[in-house]
């Protein structure tokens, strides 16, 4: 597929103008929220160093905190990775190791699949993200990307969740080309993306095709709602077009609230469903 | 406050309707997302007890499993009535103590007060459900009400998530005429409302107020948009609306997804936002 020089004239983004106004966008609904401080789950990973230097610019180094959280089988190099974005910014760390918290469920379900431990970590990770939130009155920033999003590739009520997200309109090749120009130390945005949850795993190998070509689709599917048509004239080939369009219909309930079952005139989410910060 | 009669009749539930409505929306919606099985967190309180019996009915008792999540504060009554319920209704229980997943965190948290460790247990009973869900292929049902719901008094990320929510639209004194045309046992529809998330807990003592008084007054302030004179009309006092507004307000954050830095021409959430069931 020959989409590289395409991909990036649709993909590329006007950097000063994004970082202004993501920058923005922290600062005002921190404290739209009643915050003035924020706090990010630090993986090592492009994501989170872009929110931690966004949230950093926006608060403070000093309103940041970056919590480090692996699992006693995270690949060690995670927790150089996020030292050393920490250090770079120049923002506050805590360590919490979450085995304690996992490995009593773990050892409880016998012959449990790694999707399921994963889901099981990241939801732990949810809940100390959400207890220092509400220990340091300091709001959750969430750091999942569009492409992540679109294609489901998170925890529900783990990785998915925050108050706020400044990347979630970015694809990934988007963060990427944000992370070059904020200053993001270079080993972090070259590694591989992965959620280490288990040895090897990469973002790329699970999916089976790159962020590269995905995130030129996803642009052409859900962006522009080009036809399967205009999507093969571009180069694209029928078996990764419906693999990806059914990634992202099959993971629309993980982006939208509980369905409930409609009795009254005014049900929440249906007939009641102002802005987060209605009546302000 | 005079207002028993008029509750009575405006909060009144066609019982049979909303039995035939609930069980309906639990079968199509559990099969809309693929699934033939359902499961329940049993707390031995009337809402958990009412889904169960919505969900057996509409999927067959073989296919409902109640989960029952003990801390080791628990009060054993909780127990007791969880099983009660599951005997009642003929559905498979299954029982997990979450105190080895809760501790580990407390102990490392010193003079964390009981919200925070509320939270935290209400969200590992979460990872307990959603793990159930993928190992048995099994549909989380959700048990907030209507009045929970709206007063926000729920762990978001905790017992406010579930797939697919038959309560939802439903105050908690509608809940409780259900209830009782269902066959629940009295013990479990007279019991006071408790999260029994420490020794003496009752939502009402929480509250301030009773269910029969602020589910007036949600209904007459949200379903019929009455204004601030109509409901001072009503015998409600100032203080009274103006605390249960805010409560309103305050927990607008933990019904909606979180917000999304807009950059694009199509933002989850914002311009991007089928329904779970699109496209099928």
């Amino acid at each position: 597929m020959e989409t590289t020089s395409r991909q990036n004239e649709n993909l590329s983004l006007n950097t000063a103008i994004v970082r202004k106004i993501l920058t923005d966008f922290v600062r005002d609904e921190t404290r739209n929220a009643g915050f003035q401080k924020g706090l990010i789950g630090l993986s090592g990973g492009v994501d989170s160093a872009v929110v931690a230097f966004l949230t950093a610019e926006a608060l403070g180094k000093e309103n940041t905190l970056g919590v480090f959280m692996p699992y006693r089988t995270s690949n060690p190099q995670s927790g150089e990775d996020a030292e050393l974005v920490a250090t770079s910014l120049g923002i506050r760390t805590e360590r919490v190791d979450i085995s304690p918290m996992v490995d009593p469920y773990l050892s409880r379900e016998e012959g449990m699949d790694r999707i399921r431990a994963g889901n099981i970590m990241a939801r732990q990770r949810m809940i100390v993200l959400y207890d220092i939130s509400a220990r340091d009155r300091s709001l959750v920033i969430g750091t999942s990307n569009k492409t992540e999003l679109l294609l489901g590739y998170g925890t529900l009520f783990g990785d998915m969740v925050c108050a706020i997200n400044p990347l979630g309109d970015l694809y990934k090749s988007q963060v990427w080309q944000l992370a070059e120009t904020l200053g993001i130390p270079a080993s972090i945005i070259r590694k591989k993306p992965s959620a280490d949850l288990w040895e090897g795993q990469t973002d790329e190998g699970e999916f089976g095709f790159t962020y590269a070509s995905v995130d030129y689709l996803l642009y052409l599917m859900i962006d522009e709602r080009r036809t399967d048509v205009e999507l093969r004239a571009a180069g694209f080939e029928d078996t990764f077009i419906a693999k990806v369009r059914s990634m992202v219909m099959n993971s629309q309930f993980k982006r939208r609230p509980p369905i409930i079952a409609k009795i009254s005139h005014r049900t929440v989410n249906v007939d009641f469903r102002y802005a987060r910060d209605w009546g302000i």
